[in-house]
């Protein structure tokens, strides 16, 4: 690659590092950006050192903010007594998508998971105990995913929030909205059997 | 997406800009660099700004360059008798991966395509005449792509180049190497019948 620009040769490897992006693509992606979409390529940096310093994590719940409690920590609207449990930043989002939740959130930045090493003290579990210690929170809905580090997580969390006498409960499991029965994977229709409904 | 910083909501709405990177896809690589890749985030940020800063086009074949000309139009290794002629700068890289040419290239940044409403004008082809009629260029090998945008190119720069007394020629058209019988589409069975070669 001796032909190629060496400012160019550093932008590919560096868009190469992000995930899901190869070096076809890194390559693709640079070679757009500079063949005549100069804006963007200033725009999209700009707005990358701008998120890199301003975006931290929120004191409370740990999701992205720039300020020390995000927005839904500071909402007055939220009722301060209901916490819902997720893994990730983007599980937030769809949870607010669905509308349907209107407590606070805690994110765990992770599962417990000790075939990859990583235990509660690497996710913000104690920072979760700790919170719920301070009192106020009534109900704490665990809504990790439903794979066995997400089982896991739940199981162990649920202990730990029963000992501190609060009420724990966790999303359904059950058929998809939409989904097909005779598509549904086994595992999926024991649990929505299992947890069947009176109507 | 009230709870999102806006600082992240527009890193993502630059983010989805990129070609082949969608709303979803975004969101992810977002989420990725504020999420403790903020090293990455801010290299990323200065290669944009860099290449975007330095790198322009080479003067003389229009590839990328930081200087007034190309390394390869700089280059006293490479054949000046000698002209490649290509629609994009990752063809060029194609060709001097496989190391196989030694001449000098000419970036059209195009192809010929009325449908498109692209004419001569708004490639680099003048250019590209102005070039060979300067004098020293013995050979000019047309390398666009065998599309029919490709071929309308090429014969339109060979009548041109017939007239100007260059001799002009077309990368063979045929079988790929690894490629079976079997599952060769018509046209490349009928080109690679009709350029048969003795042995």
């Amino acid at each position: 690659m001796l032909a190629l620009p060496l400012a160019l040769q550093k932008l590919v490897h560096e868009l190469n590092k992000l995930p899901s992006i190869g070096e076809k693509t890194a390559t693709r992606l640079a070679y757009y950006l500079v063949n005549g979409k100069r804006d963007l390529a200033q725009t999209l940096a700009e707005a990358l050192k701008v998120a890199s310093d301003k975006v931290t994590f929120c004191k409370q719940c740990y999701f992205f903010s720039e300020e020390e409690l995000c927005a839904i920590c500071r909402s007055e609207l939220r009722d301060r007594s209901l916490l819902c449990v997720i893994e990730k930043p983007a599980d937030l989002l769809a949870l607010e998508r669905s509308a349907e939740f209107k407590g606070l959130y805690h994110v765990l930045h992770g599962l417990w998971s000790p075939l990859r090493g990583q235990g509660p003290e690497q996710i913000k579990l104690n920072q979760l105990l700790e919170r719920v210690k301070q009192g106020g929170i009534k109900e704490v809905i665990i809504a990790t995913s439903s794979t066995v580090e997400g089982d896991a997580t739940a199981l162990y969390l649920a202990r730990a929030l029963h000992e501190l006498g609060v009420a724990t409960s966790r999303l359904a499991q059950g058929m998809p909205r939409g989904g097909e029965l005779e598509y549904a994977d086994d595992l999926t229709l024991a649990r929505a059997l299992s947890g069947r409904n009176v109507i």
